[in-house]
């Protein structure tokens, strides 16, 4: 495409750099920007910057935070003794979302994948071994996503917990509530059969 | 959703206020920029910001501009008697993209919309008719997308030509290079057929 702006085409090309949005979408996103008020797009832009110059990480669960220690770490009503490792802050969103959890997090930023060139020391795996080590955690429980890369970063951390006093556990696989049976995929279905719970069970978490 | 920081939740909004970015893509987006090197994000808000203060629109075209007269109005070799009439700036590219035009162009800033409450004042139309009194042009081609807006504002205009020495034309609809018969709307067949085209100039264009 040729456009008639210097101006125009850097804005395209730098908007077109985050993900899922091609040069189209940039450059209809890009005129919408020209039609806004001036200090519209300069809060936008504030708003990016401040963000990546400023933004703070939990010490404790890698979550985002303005403070050195995030609302959840710091809250004292939380159980302490009980952490989900989860990959990124969407989903410690989600699960708060839910309103079912009162332990703490863990966020690793990541899963281990070879093919896309992240290790185990790319995430943030040794600050939970060495919290697990320090004793004050009974419970870790596993909520990456099942995929080849998320069972990976499970396993590596169980073995890395190998003599450790730690409970392990991974969230519960299963039909999502509402869903028909008919509609489910084998292993799911399968999995949800193995891994039953007692009926009163199901009846408290509503 | 809760936010663990004000800064994230300030950046998920102002993102979100694009066309067509909900909060989570807004979210997405934002912790993929987190996670990019700080320069790319400076560049992000320079380009942005660039764009909104610094750009230039064509004195006589209305085009997307860094110079006065854009290179278009300002390339000898265009035939500066037929006009192609275009809703934005997209539509000069798509144009242009063809390479089967040599005339100008020029940019409404959008199509009279009582719905949307803009009228005739809000868009760049009496330049176009001034520029048609000073008697340069002899063709203006209406180039608005077929829907009641367009047809409006095409009317619009066309009025205010009535006593000028001027001939109007619209871009051709048809069926689509490519497109199955079977598969094109009534209105759109029917006037395929009553504007049929001399066999040879099909032939031209290809």
């Amino acid at each position: 495409m040729e456009y008639a702006s210097k101006l125009l085409e850097n804005a395209v090309y730098e908007v077109s750099q985050l993900p899922g949005i091609g040069k189209r979408t940039a450059l209809r996103l890009v005129l919408h920007i020209l039609k806004q008020p001036e200090q519209q797009t300069v809060s936008l832009a504030e708003a990016l910057i401040k963000l990546r110059t400023e933004i703070n990480f939990c010490k404790s669960c890698y979550n985002i935070s303005d403070t050195d220690l995030c609302e959840i770490c710091s809250n004292s009503k939380r159980d302490t003794s009980v952490v989900c490792v989860v990959e990124d802050i969407r989903d410690v969103m989600a699960i708060e979302n839910t309103s079912q959890y009162q332990g703490l997090y863990h966020v690793l930023g990541g899963k281990i994948s070879p093919m896309e060139g992240i290790g185990p020391h790319d995430l943030n795996i040794s600050p939970l071994i060495n919290k697990v080590k320090e004793g004050e955690v009974k419970e870790l429980i596993f909520a990456l996503s099942s995929t080849m890369e998320g069972d990976t970063t499970n396993f590596y951390i169980y073995k890395q917990l190998e003599g450790m006093q730690v409970t392990t556990s991974t969230i519960a696989r299963g039909i999502a509530v509402g869903d028909e049976l008919e509609y489910a995929d084998e292993v799911t279905l399968g999995r949800s059969i193995l891994n039953r719970v007692p009926f009163e069970n199901s009846m408290k978490a509503n």
